[in-house]
């Protein structure tokens, strides 16, 4: 029988009625043959509400208290899907991360997966129940409980279903699957039947709704990941690897698969840094000590022995990392800085791109005609992302849109 | 350093502001000198909702499944107590049942402490931890949550502060403390300074609003039990050891302790049943078996080889209770049987009554001045409890709080 790892999203578990659905679902997956593994968030809103109750009591709250706190959405959820299919005669048994074998480091809100020891889930398979499995959360080494970071239950099912080496991970959301664009930006936005890890990968850290890390491993581990709805039985997006992608390139009339947008941007400069070898690592080193995820980086030219040294941050992150800036902007002998909020990433990704010139002057030249100014731009090899005013984020995807040909309707 | 157990109930962690009430008492019990642990019930009616939405998913829960979703209030609000002491400055580290060695059988809904394992409690409190713990909750020799009945974070407190070789389990609630009646239908109740574990157990068993069962292991132990209110600072009620006890028989004018009463009560009489050996054995060892509880038994004396027996349940039990006397009934002979709500019993406690005559008639002429009818009665050794109709549960308490000599004010 194959295993099928199943992964559902919040939304997807809002209230009783949506948890009887889901369980429908799941019970189908048991119903057509499979092994069933199901990887679930907490309901709704619930991580958020907890958050802000965290908050009630502590104005900076101790993260292993916090990850105590926050495992229990998924615990609940967990709990409450393992009734109905129970109730629905499906035998079912819900674990905590504990249970199913997700070791982690000691690192509170944001820890990493170490191992996976999924004994127990495999000895409840072949007693043929379907397994529930609490999302977002390990154990460390001393039997304590972490969080694997916000939208992390991804990372759970993917990780499960390579562990258990499952035919495919399936994640269900909100959504019917991976746009070309953020259809409420881009109406002619046009689902993909399929996408490249590459290109989801970069999709993902530059705006799509999904977690990176778990693309990741799901690359890594060549473990084919279906993104779908869970409100609809449309066919959804199927993420793998390049091999079978590559089998369609002939039939691609376009090397563009999609538009990112992320307006979750702030931007920092660090204005008269004196220009010598190791002020980069002098900056962020330290940020990256705190946590903080340094993305667009620009460096100018030198004029008179200093340079001016921008990069962008997380919104949420700025007042933190304005803290730290504070503190080493003295040593890197600069004369102060600026931050700067109202801006947005827009991004074009396509691996046909690194075979293919005339992609990034097409997408400057858009914006251009658009009348939207570029503060900075980054590249990978599938990927030109350029930073500009968030009220421009709409009119420029519409128009990169139209220009890589991928309107639909 | 003396160690001190702690346990707030529910209606003292209701909201976030009562969190940091109960917080501020944890503290001060660190700052007066003592290694604090703390039990801690699931916030306010969280229980109740949890059975609910179990309800709305599920007809007849899974029991394992119900105890996995009803143990994550627990752990809740001992995070957030963790959350909100580390916030005040006082190290703090939460445990679930399991990290803090409560092992129990795999009876889910009620299982029973077998072993207590408090290495990881002993070795925080050695780093100057206040250990904060989640009540209600135990894991299985398989490593699954149990939980252990409904008000059983007694249980976990008492259980701890015996195994730990606490100087006493603190136990606060929303009352004052043990009274000699229910306040609400006496008004002229008074709250005790001290009682005995004995006295306790019955009026716990016959009503008080405390677990019978922590009562007892309080006993078995000799740990002192100190009951008082979470939002006052009202000396409470101690229960201990006969022996302190008996230095105050003395002073004591009234040997009589308390009224206890009891609404949760249901009859159920069993008609025509042979009178023959064995079958009391076969009316309540099914009874047993589904885990139902009988109370007041009554066997009528024979007449032409047939008896009447009629006995007590919860009145949450009727139901399935009734289900096994159907079955078990024709086996019996019975001619068919009936049950009764709109009942309650009426106790009278007391550690002298097993030396001194006269409470018995007293008592049943009390409330034969009061014009009510007693429809069955029992004893031990230091209580007799009346059953009577519920309308009169209100008055017959009054009277005999009066003819008892238990009246202030």
């Amino acid at each position: 029988m194959a295993l099928v790892v199943q992964k559902y999203g919040g939304s997807s578990l809002a209230d009783a009625d949506k948890i009887k659905n889901v369980s429908e679902r799941i019970a189908r997956a048991k119903e057509n043959g499979n092994r069933v593994v199901a990887v679930v968030s907490a309901m709704g809103d619930t991580t958020d509400e907890l958050i802000e109750l965290a908050g009630q009591v502590s104005d900076s709250p101790d993260l292993r208290e916090l990850d105590v706190l926050l495992s229990t959405g998924e615990l609940r959820s967990c709990a409450l899907v393992a009734l109905r299919l129970n109730s629905l005669g499906y035998p079912a048994i819900s674990l905590s991360g504990a249970q199913a074998g997700i070791r982690t480091d000691s690192q509170y809100g944001m820890a990493k997966i170490s191992s996976l020891e999924p004994q127990r889930i495999m000895d409840e398979l072949d007693d043929g129940m379907i397994v529930v499995v609490a999302g977002f959360q390990g154990i460390t080494p001393g039997m304590d409980t972490t969080t694997l970071g916000r939208g992390a239950s991804d990372l759970t099912a993917i990780a499960l279903a390579a562990g258990l080496g499952a035919v495919r991970c399936e994640v269900y959301t909100d959504v019917d699957g991976i746009y070309t664009a953020d259809p409420r930006l881009v109406p002619k936005a046009a689902k993909l039947d399929e996408i490249s890890f590459e290109e989801m990968l970069e999709l993902a850290s530059y705006g799509a709704k999904m977690n990176p890390r778990s693309i990741e491993l799901g690359m890594v581990y060549d473990t084919p990941i279906l993104v779908a709805s869970s409100f609809s039985d449309v066919s959804g997006t199927l993420i793998h690897g390049d091999a079978d992608m590559n089998k369609n390139v002939g039939e691609m009339r376009n090397r563009v698969s999609g538009i990112a947008t992320d307006t979750n941007v702030a931007k920092i400069t660090l204005q008269g840094v004196k220009d010598r070898p190791g002020i980069a690592a002098s900056l962020f080193e330290p940020l990256a000590d705190v946590g903080i995820s340094v993305d667009v980086i620009v460096q100018n030219a030198s004029v008179g022995g200093t340079t001016d040294l921008t990069f962008t941050v997380k919104r949420d992150d700025l007042n933190r990392a304005s803290e730290v800036v504070q503190r080493v902007a003295e040593d890197l002998g600069s004369t102060g800085f600026v931050t700067a909020l109202g801006l947005a990433k827009v991004s074009v990704v396509g691996t046909g791109m690194q075979d293919a010139p005339g992609y990034a002057s097409t997408m400057f030249r858009t914006l251009a005609d658009e009348g939207i100014n570029i503060e900075m731009i980054t590249t990978s090899e599938i990927r030109i992302t350029c930073l500009v005013s968030e009220d421009a984020v709409g009119p420029a995807s519409r128009a990169l849109h139209t220009a890589f040909d991928l309107d639909v309707g």
